[in-house]
């Protein structure tokens, strides 16, 4: 840290991303990517854009705009794509919250809302979740402020019935909230169902899980075109160009390629049926996730302990050493094979504890 | 707008870039893009990330890091990749400005300085540039504050000598000097080789311009790797996969092609040379340019009749409707028959425009 950096900035935690270990090659089911390249299609476009780099890219984002409007049964002023679903969170902390106006989240839920608080020196308020990792919604019933949640949430993988989500944007019209969609499209039902009836609701996805475009930066918020507006208005005053050429014509083809995507979020949501049934077996108890991961943990050993272990065995799973949640691992739903190496190795862990338990 | 946006963002006005008209074919100089396309090398290399966009992107950007220190001659530890030069300034703003540290800059200058202050909530200064549009230094000499220095400068192309740069840097280790190089490559000594000797100095470069990459969005900060983490630690405050694999695999074959890159920047000083001269035949005036653009004005017809008349013709250049300098327009150096077909326009403008005034 330089003496230069501003003491607000020298204070704050910065965001852990899940480890990304080059020495070896991991089974790496700790970022909840997908298991499946991108769509042909998006590759093809995304290629064809290399030679046009020279040029901006479009800042009003016109084509992929269009074509996310069209699949959404919106208008194209109802949305807005960003450098990633991040930077759509990020504007939203920046337009929406301030002195009178601060941000609330559950204490357990995607670790970047309080660093976006932070970074942007709004108030915030963690509200923990219930014993079961329910959102406890009475009490954001209860506060003034921006809502954010994480629909299913995360790392829990729960998710809140869109009845519920609607009852918090119905009972209190002069607040944002925001729902955080970012796993909606493995079993949840989406809140964009609710944009043209509310003002108040902003609803934020991305391509990095769903689509297998993690490493494409692309995501978007759907709202009222006010509160579209007014994220543009943020866009246009940090990076009017914050998505390249290359991830837009990549979005657009992700998008038209339906089948692919439909076929990907079937097997994930098969093989998590499948691995989720092996984990119990196994002794494992586990949240009921709406996600592409799996919440875990077991009697017999150490959340973080299971994390280590899995590790000196090659495969990566994400563990938060945090109070009510460190005995327990996040694990992504990856491809049938690797989800079979996780059990196996998990076997042999668990037979290991075992013995050395009944020493 | 809606009743949600903060007082502070409903007040500013964002930046507003370079139109890109999508209607018509443009001969297009009005945004400083390179008229060469990217390297080839750069291209291949982008699209062999397709494949695995699934995965998150490097959070460390190791492998461009690391082709940007060894081409510049820094350690890794110096050196910040960003989404576009315009974030690794932001980023400073952030970082280094306060209510106790202003931001200082020209009035004629980059505009998106002032929009950078605004949306952080940061004062500013802005300083007169002398009757020539040369910066006045002496003014910064005699105040507190991070200075933002575009070198050369925006639009005017003027070159600041390295040596005054260097005694800015020098008079005053209490507060940062950011020279932002975007234009570097077209003639002017980069302040790079006095990154070893300051602490308080931190140079931005961009690949949008001289290494044809605009539409990638890539840019890089190099500083003392106590002021790099500190941009590091923004950047994973806000987002720790700002530049997405494409971009950055593009950035590791456009360093690795020097050759193109000395070849491009070459033909645009020529290019740029030999249209000043005819420029200046028909009667322009015009600063001395040391970027891949010409800052012209013509005592016949006015700057922004110019621009129309152009914009009529499908040339497109860049007016600012701003006090000092709307007599000029700013006119990209592209390929030697963009620059014909301009110079053709304009003989064509100017004929009828001194028949008009001969009625």
């Amino acid at each position: 840290m330089s003496k230069f950096l501003t003491p607000r900035l020298a204070s704050l935690a910065p965001y852990v991303p899940g480890e990304q270990p080059k020495e070896r090659k991991y089974v790496k089911l700790n970022t909840n990517e997908s298991p499946f390249p991108p769509s042909p299609l998006a590759v093809k476009m995304a290629a064809e854009e290399g030679e046009k780099l020279m040029l901006y890219s479009d800042p009003d984002v016109k084509d992929l705009t269009a074509a996310l409007a069209a699949r959404y049964g919106v208008k194209p002023e109802n949305v807005v794509v960003t450098n990633g679903s991040d930077e759509a969170l990020n504007f939203a902390f920046m337009a929406f919250c301030g002195e009178d106006m601060p941000a609330l989240f559950p204490d357990i839920t995607y670790g970047f809302y309080k660093v976006f608080a932070q970074i942007n020196g709004v108030p915030y308020e963690e509200i923990p979740l219930k014993e079961d990792f329910t959102i406890d919604l009475a009490e954001y019933h209860k506060r003034q402020g921006v809502v954010f949640i994480a629909n299913p949430n995360a790392p829990t993988g729960i998710f809140l019935p869109l009845a519920e989500i609607e009852a918090l944007v119905r009972q209190n019209p002069s607040r944002i909230v925001v729902v955080d969609e970012a796993y909606i499209d493995f079993g949840g039902e989406s809140a964009l169902s609710l944009i043209k009836k509310y003002d108040n609701l902003l609803v934020t996805q991305t391509f990095s899980k769903s689509r297998s475009m993690a490493g494409a930066r692309l995501g978007f918020a759907v709202g009222s075109s006010e509160l579209i507006a007014d994220l543009h208005r943020v866009r246009y005053s940090t990076n009017p160009y914050n998505v390249n050429r290359m991830t837009a014509a990549a979005g657009v083809g992700a998008i038209k390629d339906e089948a692919y995507f439909q076929a990907n979020c079937q097997k994930i949501v098969q093989t998590r049926a499948w691995a989720a049934k092996e984990l119990s077996a196994l002794g494992f108890t586990m949240t009921h996730s709406a996600a592409n991961f799996l919440f875990v943990k077991h009697e017999a050993i150490a959340g973080k302990k299971l994390y280590e272990e899995l590790k000196k065995r090659g495969v990566l799973v994400r563990h938060f050493d945090k109070p009510r949640i460190a005995g327990y691992n996040r694990i992504t739903v990856g491809s049938e094979e690797e989800m079979q190496t996780l059990l196996a190795q998990i076997k042999t862990i668990l037979e290991i504890e075992y013995e050395n338990g009944s020493n």
